[in-house]
């Protein structure tokens, strides 16, 4: 297997270092930045370019890594034959690649990935598809050699799938950023909330989440959602949120 | 030591549990309810009731773990003379022991605690608060017997982390409430969501909240929130939710 893979982020990063675990060959990078291409290529000891024209003409896949809006734009300058051209966007239609492949699809990793911490990807959600069968075979076979969870999902569920992971991962992140601020408002260590942080994790692995739903809203604890309204003024946006959201959670579960 | 328990409901039953597994001798269980009283006593392995008036006068603690509203109510019934009593809610003064007991305080464990779910207590933050000196060592001795997580906390910065804790695991839970919904709506399987939940919850293990932010509001991908505001034209208050929700975090980030 000859891979070109484009982009130096996060996911290219992440996908390149489980590519090349997994004895795919990638013989090439590209990215618009030198220092990141170059920084990239020697993690996965292959050459790298930053200009469209030397894009190796001879891979089996061309992988694109890069932000959404950037695709169209890169692609416009790529030349391929019958190879494959996958993205591994969340959110863009596959068939953004229509014009530029006749076997084209999209490799789409279901996870958060941040430069600070390796994660690997053995049991992240790959979603696949693909405009014909062959391709999708294909597809499936370089997918099944770096996770053991790849499944084939059409772009409109796939957009489902991410606007859904912007709740559960996105919003939830940011959720623990406001705990973080509120502890340090006190002088209180965020570590304190890391077991709860956990717990509420692991109980959805477990149970379905409306199931297991706690706190003074489910409770319809009124005196403790009105002290909380009241401890928030200092924080217009987060007092708005926390209303709109124990009422959502009340109307969700009576 | 010798324990009254009072309460029936999930944090008194994991209370009982870990007291008991620590060989704290529980001597009695008070619930209002037989059915609930006299299931909790049988796993604890000693007698119950249902009468304020039967309430064992020969006890060192009093733990209260009922619902915060009902508190003042039941302690107006009870007769201590320096035994300690202590409740166990996040947001409920001190103070309001101080009527019923010269030796009063509170231990709060920080965590979710559901039926379904076994949760022991060992690196659950116990949140312990006393009136006096003597009575906080005897608090902080009880509470280590059940957590190698022990903190003093004052009834001001407790009430903040019970704000945080609504934060970081009720909105959290709700919002996998969501993340399930909407993969419900396309015939998707939540099991997807998993990886990307348990990545999310470890990353902040390790790193701030703040510095692992990722999603298309921090990276300003103004397209992406567009077509998501779209995808909940019929989740209104979602859509909503996620329209405050993304300005914050562009806010917070930017």
């Amino acid at each position: 297997m000859r891979i070109v893979l484009f982009g130096t982020g996060n996911l290219a990063t992440r996908l390149g270092i489980a590519l090349k675990s997994a004895n795919a060959g990638i013989i090439q990078v590209f990215g618009r930045n030198a220092e990141g291409a170059s920084k990239l290529s020697s993690i996965l000891g292959c050459p790298y370019t930053t200009s469209v024209k030397e894009i190796d003409a001879d891979a089996d896949f061309y992988i694109i890594a890069i932000s959404d809006d950037a695709i169209s734009e890169l692609l416009s300058g790529v030349k391929v034959d019958n190879q494959i051209v996958v993205h591994t966007s969340g959110s863009v239609q596959m068939d953004v690649l229509s014009s530029f492949a006749e076997n084209y699809g999209v490799l789409y990793p279901l996870q958060t990935l941040s430069a600070q911490r390796e994660a690997g990807l053995k049991d992240v959600p790959l979603c696949i598809e693909a405009n014909n069968s062959s391709t999708l075979e294909k597809i499936k076979a370089l997918a099944g050699t770096i996770s053991g969870n790849v499944v084939s999902i059409d772009s409109e569920r796939r957009r489902q799938l991410h606007l859904a992971a912007v709740f559960v991962c996105n919003f939830v992140n940011h959720f623990y950023s406001i705990g973080e601020v509120l502890l340090k408002d006190q002088q209180l260590d965020f570590d304190l909330l890391k077991p709860l942080i956990r717990e509420t994790a692991a109980k959805v692995l477990q149970f379905s989440p409306s199931s297991v739903q706690t706190g003074p809203a489910v409770r319809g604890n009124e005196a403790v959602l009105a002290m909380h309204m009241k401890m928030l003024e200092e924080y217009p946006e987060w007092k708005h949120l926390y209303e709109l959201i124990s009422k959502d959670i009340s109307h969700h579960h009576n």
